[in-house]
């Protein structure tokens, strides 16, 4: 029973409308989020992208049919309505833009019917969010996801802007490329000409946008999509949006000068929020010392001590066990936490067991100065004093140690740390502390694979000062590499390239590559290396998470228009599907065993 | 043997110099474009994105060593220069921007040096379109290619501009979707979760862009990467890009308007090109009528001109069948054509057979007046002057003929007219004649697939007052679709949407869906449209089609940064490309017979 809305023109959306327009003749057009019968009269809430508007049918002012026709009016409906705007004659609602005034209607029309959502149209849904993802249409008319979509784009409009300005050529490389085995998983995609060949889904575009430097395209940028075939966790999509670029003749210091003022126009203009410039920076090493994550969250303190020295002649074994075997000592000081219940304490012993801590050491200092600890008994008297003086304890205070290797104590403090600061509400979603990670390791030992492996990529460019050890000593090797963290979350990262065919080849040998190996993988870079390569330089950001922080969210599926859930579907399109036999043929493949019944 | 840039900062790129900057101390980075060696001097031109700079290595102002060293740098030597802006010494330039001034160096590092390029890097190469692509890093460095990108990232920056201005929002839509089966073939994705089950690559954003539509969004807006699996012609490619938008609460003039300012903001910003509004509109009935095809070119005249109620009286059997067939005679008049060579006019002839004509009938006015024709024998001396009367016919005019149904005549009237303009040099690359055509037919017949197929595609709104006839005479229905041309291109399309569920079910039906298949297909949008949704209508461009028209290109492949070729592989990165079998089975698939040794 849809009404056409011929000859009708919207004149103003809801929430553009204020007292300012009362007198004027308007058409406005949405959805019913209320409909109120009382006395005789009908208010009906009419919504759209921009707010709210009260529209008031009413005897006398109001045309008889037109008031039976607004009472039968039902959640959702779409609505077109031509009305004055008048001064509210009831009560002035101060929740909303619009709630000094209201619309009294000569013309209502259904543009469409609506059954009863499965679930209320509100903010701050209390829904399941499978329900939402199966009804994201539904899930996305709610204000929260609204302001969501509008601030994503916010961000992407004035990204785009600001690089265009700083002389970014914005160029699209390609989804189908090719598949290289180095790294995450690829999503591959059957070739229905080369049967039995494959393309390979980004999973960013970092080739492209070196080769481009080698086209003298001299700064690229792309909000581009990127692809990992990897098992999902709250933060990761099977499908990603970065902010990528890359510079010609720079180094670290002008990636991160246009990147620090993108960052601090991005937050003044969508957030009003001021970012002091310049962001500071740290080392890869401090901060792993300091904070035990090489994403420290600078909202708070509770930094790590090392006190292997302190404890090195103490005769608890752990502590001693942990030292001879190259490890440290190193500890927290939950500051007023002293007196935290046995419970709670044995809860964050598992907790640090879960990153790999064999157990975790504590002192409690209670109110009154008196100390409980789990290894006191192993350790003199002064040893205790001079362990707990080290961590600048005092009353009230609970001190938390960690030994084992450094990988492990950092790991587990730094986790350990976070966890305290949420139960001791020190995170602010309001703050934002940005902070530059430097000097990361070039490279990392992988048990797995039996060899070094790029912690950035293989094309980051080691510092020059460490290049002597790069096949000697890989491991003590520091690269050009930084990422951008906010708030505990790496939000972007990139690095120097090597831009030298020998240095690459180093590179390739460092990680165990042969000649052969790099070819068949990394060819075309490397011939291209060979035509005069300029030094260059780049960082990606991830959109979806930096929206995510910006939006207060906590997951990045509420920022982006139609996620997928863990197990990668689409709840609302359900895909993946099962696709006709034919297309399969056409495409060389067959399911393998156990995949359908007819499967040979 | 590349040196470091280390204490070296770009002041200003080649191209940004000028006389202003005569005194000025400079720090620029480059490609070496040419190095002559004459009398003792050394001028080596530097080359960036921007443009060329001469650099003068001169005994007396440059150092001996340095003279030296400049000597040796060779083509594409990528090179740091650092020195003072002077007035040229020689003679000055004129094709250079900076051809009045040269740069006198004190210091000259090589970044990187380079082997002999496989084909010099200058405009309008004669090289191989295969070797290009090849070395498309090197290719992508000839300033035209350069020109080629810049202009396409102005023309999405000026988009998004314009859009977001306008109340759109970006927004990003999945490219892992779902297959489905109706349209050109998709690209597959096989899941690794759900082994046997694809994702499909969007071919376009339409449904979800309808579901934003839904979601209140309002305005959508996306440069969307798009994909078709079909074989490739000179302006296909694998994958494509789309400016995409949907807007709500909307009907045809709406949409026009606002693209129609996008073009002409686009048109002026970046070509300096003043496109006249309102664009002017056509019937596709009265396009076909005038110019055989929904695209016209309207840069010339050369008209059709339907002739059969001149000749349906004559015993021409060629006209007499077509007509008796239910089909029409029409002609095109090639004005001072009249005494093109027999030769050439079979020419003509075989081009109109490989369109599907039977034949093509010929008047070639003499310049003294005099008539020849393949068909005067059959025609009496008064039908024979009715008829060149009726085609404006006088004398050096060549009148050609096509008799069959409208849709052969049209075809092949439309496409000779076409092939005449280029043989009468009527084109002009740097006039651009805008079209929009509207009321397009909703359906038509597939002898292919025996049932009616959409025009558009199946959410296409029809005309009002052609409702009643989805049933009784679907042939007749028109749509509320509309194109954009330029220059005989399509660039843009799109149409009002069905938002009435009822009107959606007629339309599946007239396509031949039972109601499980379109659920099957469409479920989900379905479902939206039971829960309120706003009228709305959309328009997609494609972009490689357009940016090609601005650039005066005559393929997109040379305004796509990384293109594919026919066979839709990448000739630099060699993908498609065969993977692991270990990748393979991960995904459940095996390769089909034949396809490898070891297949079963």
């Amino acid at each position: 029973m849809a009404e056409s809305m011929k000859g009708l023109k919207r004149s103003h959306r809801c929430g553009e409308l204020s007292a300012a327009n009362v007198g004027e003749n308007v058409t406005i057009m949405g959805w019913v989020q209320k409909n109120r019968n009382k006395g005789g009269l009908v208010f009906v809430d009419v919504r759209d992208r921009s707010g709210l508007i009260q529209v008031v049918f009413e005897e006398g002012s109001t045309d008889a049919a037109l008031i039976e026709k607004a009472a039968k009016l039902r959640a959702e409906y779409v609505v077109a309505i031509v009305g004055k705007v008048a001064k509210r004659s009831g009560a002035v609602n101060e929740n909303l833009s619009t709630g000094d005034i209201e619309v009294i209607p000569s013309e209502l029309r259904v543009l469409s019917e609506a059954e009863t959502p499965p679930f209320p149209i509100e903010e701050n849904s209390k829904t399941k969010e499978e329900i939402r993802l199966k009804y994201r249409y539904l899930d996305l008319r709610r204000p929260d996801m609204q302001k969501n979509l509008l601030l994503r784009s916010r961000v992407a409009t004035l990204t785009r802007q600001f690089l265009a300005e700083e002389g970014f050529l914005e160029i699209e490389t390609p989804i189908l490329g090719k598949s290289t085995p180095e790294g995450a998983r690829d999503y591959l995609v059957p070739s229905r000409v080369h049967p039995g060949n494959f393309y390979g889904l980004p999973q960013s575009p970092q080739l492209f946008k070196q080769l481009l430097m080698c086209s003298g395209c001299d700064r690229y940028f792309q909000i581009a999509k990127c692809f990992r075939d990897e098992d999902l966790r709250a933060d990761r999509q099977p499908e990603f949006t970065q902010i990528d670029m890359e510079l010609s003749f720079v180094d670290v210091d002008d990636v991160i000068d246009v990147n620090e003022r993108l960052l601090a126009k991005l937050f003044k203009d969508v957030l009003d929020v001021e970012v002091p410039l310049p962001i500071p920076r740290m080392t890869w090493q401090e901060a792993m010392d300091r904070y035990g994550s090489d994403k420290p969250d600078t909202r708070f303190g509770m930094e790590l001590t090392d006190v292997t020295e302190v404890v090195k002649d103490s005769e608890f074994v752990v502590f001693k066990g942990a030292i001879e075997n190259g490890g440290t000592v190193r500890g927290i000081n939950a500051k007023g936490q002293g007196e935290m219940p046995r419970k709670k304490i044995d809860k964050l012993v598992s907790f640090a067991k879960d990153y790999g801590a064999k157990g975790l050491a504590y002192i409690a200092i209670q109110n009154d100065g008196t100390v409980k600890s789990s290894f006191a008994k192993f350790m003199t008297e002064e040893e205790m004093q001079a362990l707990i003086a080290a961590m600048g304890g005092e009353s009230g205070d609970l001190l938390l140690f960690a030994a084992d290797k450094n990988k492990v104590v950092w790991d587990v403090l730094g986790n350990l740390r976070l966890e305290l600061a949420k139960q001791m509400d020190l995170l602010r979603k309001d703050e934002y502390k940005f902070l530059w990670i430097t000097e990361f390791p070039l490279l990392e030992w992988s048990e797995e694979q039996n060899r070094y492996v790029a912690m950035h990529h293989p094309f980051t460019m080691p510092m020059e000062e460490d290049l002597p050890y790069l096949e000697s000593e890989p491991g003590r090797v520091r690269a050009k590499a930084y990422d951008i963290t906010l708030n505990g979350n790496e939000i972007g990262g990139g690095s120097v390239r090597i831009f030298q065919d020998d240095v690459q080849e180093r590179m390739f040998a460092a990680l165990g590559f042969s000649k052969e190996e790099a070819y068949d993988r990394f060819g075309f870079l490397l011939d291209a290396f060979k035509y005069g390569v300029p030094p260059h330089a780049g960082l990606a950001y991830g959109l979806d998470r930096m929206v995510m922080l910006m939006a207060k969210e906590d997951s990045i599926r509420d920022v982006i228009a139609f996620p997928k859930v863990k197990d990668a579907s689409c709840l609302m399109t359900e895909a993946p599907n099962v696709v006709d036999e034919k297309q399969l043929e056409e495409l060389g493949l067959a399911l393998g065993e156990g995949e359908e019944e007819s499967a040979e």
